[in-house]
């Protein structure tokens, strides 16, 4: 916390509604007080304010407990006027140039009158916070548009701290009236999952290789894609680009059909010269109708708020466990004993699940 | 239950020591006999007898709460002793032959000295328990070989119970002296998951296809398979299976490197020619002598250790909360309202959480 204020101010209007914040909390610790600011923001989110949608998901960002409060009840404002947008999910490893594209996508979309909202997930900020910025610094041209809205990610500890807080901020972002939110992963640990978990449409981005394109790519993320898109497919790399397509294609054609009936396409793009680009919205508009004609959309919509209903209980249930006290104590020591196989994992877990019930 | 005793007697010793240990349970209900009694079994199940392993295993698949306790008692007595087999899981669709393989497996391995246990997983068993006699009946020359032991396998209603009753029912196998356990799944559910996370080595059996073999195969199995048998390579299907080897060799090239640092191949084999057996058990064989090489064995046989520690506590946690009475009484209604987006997952995950806490 103390990093960010010695921060260069100016850079970030996030840091300083969050100061605001901290500073709010320090004057009062007043619950009603709270409510009623929260109560105050909604409509104004609902309006379009941007100041306003910045400073709700700052309330969503925050980890005080009076400020979660009033962030469930802003939540449960805006809820009624969510939902409308189309969620589009975009990953990819460092240096495949996302946010060179998102600039493009955007400055595409905002042309044709679309609000667009661009969020990221970055489990590890506290690392690779300067990346962030940078992405900001990178998307300059479309942070100044009007139509948009870039928002860093969101700090925290866990993934799935941090992937709530993206998901309800873009629950706020809709209902300030966005059309398209793109949620932006860094690639980092578990994060296409969670990011997987809460679009619509998702996005791998990728760049032609030495012909062995598809050696390291994580697991279980091109199951997950939607479309795959080579960048970069531009100058001397079109050839490159054009091969790791086939190859691309050739191995999405050795999965199972997808549950949404949809069939993934794999398109060139090259960022910088904004080619390619309409061809992935008019992906992401097929995919739209497609997935409206046969319920899909509707279908995966309820499972993923149900899938994020079910994770919330199941993740704070193992927080309240391993955070127990007696069990905290003698977890380390358990856990060793049943990697060795001194004791079974059955007989220990039992141990452990008494444990929890002393007080 | 009742099911049970409808059955001709003769078919399957393990359900005439269920009922005996019925009638145990219904003689008495003292914890310190029971403890006795497994006090008494160890020593047979580690002498190598085979009725004492049975009923070890009646044991541990009795729902009965005193013969929960004693079964922990045995397998804690039986654990120093075990550990030293090579742990084989076999998966494939119904009708691939599995049995057949297993049954000349069982013949190939008890002809070179080994002593083989073949155990099941069958999540789905009250409805497939035809076919698992069946299995029996087919394996009818291994289950009269004297090197060899067929377990059918336990029944259940979860996963989670049937797979951790069949992994200790291989502790009380490998103290009996077994020196290969092949663990065998129906490919029901998630089955598969279950079996690979207690085994050492994981073999995907397939048939030769119309050349679209690598459709239809379940998500991440292919991923998990440390070696691919082609089966019935025999008659006319030699050549249509040839296509499929090299598909599925093909198919391999695309997936990232495994952990283990082991290049699954794919094998030919005729279970019922008995041809492509030592292929397989010399693919084992390298396995074993590569991962312990890279010590990944070891690693991996701990990391399933605490594989089950934590799924058992959390699937207990999971129990707890779902089964507590203001919890099932609210919890439809409320995941239909989060399904429908009338209330946001966490905020009603909280609402569920502070449930639980009433009494």
């Amino acid at each position: 916390m103390s990093a960010q204020k010695k921060r260069p101010k100016g850079i970030n209007p996030a840091f300083f509604s969050k100061a605001q914040d901290r500073n709010a909390q320090d004057q009062t610790t007043s619950g009603a007080y709270n409510l009623k600011r929260s109560v105050t923001l909604a409509p104004e989110i609902v309006k379009g304010n941007y100041t306003a949608l910045s400073r709700g998901i700052t309330l969503v960002e925050s980890t005080s407990a009076i400020h979660q409060k009033e962030a469930e009840a802003l939540i449960e404002q805006c809820l009624p006027y969510a939902g409308k947008a189309v969620r589009l999910g975009i990953t990819g490893v460092p240096g495949v140039g996302k946010s060179t594209l998102i600039e493009a996508m955007g400055g595409y979309l905002t042309a044709l009158g679309k609000k667009v909202a661009v969020l990221a997930i970055d489990p590890s900020s506290s690392v690779s916070r300067g990346s962030i910025l940078g992405d900001k610094t990178r998307m300059a041209q479309l942070s100044q548009n009007p139509l948009a809205f870039i928002r860093p990610s969101a700090s925290g500890d866990s993934l799935g701290g941090v992937a709530r807080k993206t998901r309800e901020a873009m629950i706020l972002c809709e209902a300030a009236g966005f059309d398209v939110i793109v949620v932006e992963t860094v690639g980092v640990g578990q994060s296409e999952h969670a990011v997987h978990s809460m679009v619509d449409f998702f996005l791998l981005l990728k760049l032609a290789g030495a012909g062995d394109e598809l050696q390291g790519i994580k697991r279980g993320i091109i199951e997950m894609a939607d479309a795959i898109v080579i960048n970069k497919a531009d100058g001397d790399n079109k050839t490159a680009a054009r091969m790791a397509k086939s190859a691309f294609a050739k191995a999405l054609h050795l999965y199972p059909p997808k549950e949404s009936g949809w069939t993934p396409k794999v398109t060139l793009a090259s960022a910088l010269e904004e080619e390619g680009i309409a061809e992935i919205w008019e992906q992401v508009t097929a995919y739209l109708q497609h997935t409206k004609t046969n319920s899909f959309f509707s279908q995966k919509r309820a499972e993923q708020n149900k899938y994020w209903l079910v994770q919330t209980i199941e993740n704070a249930l193992k927080d309240q466990f391993y955070s127990h006290p007696e069990v905290a104590q003698h977890m380390t020591a358990i856990l060793e004993a049943v990697a060795r196989g001194d004791r079974s994992p059955f007989e220990a877990a039992k141990a452990l699940l008494d444990l929890q019930k002393t007080r």
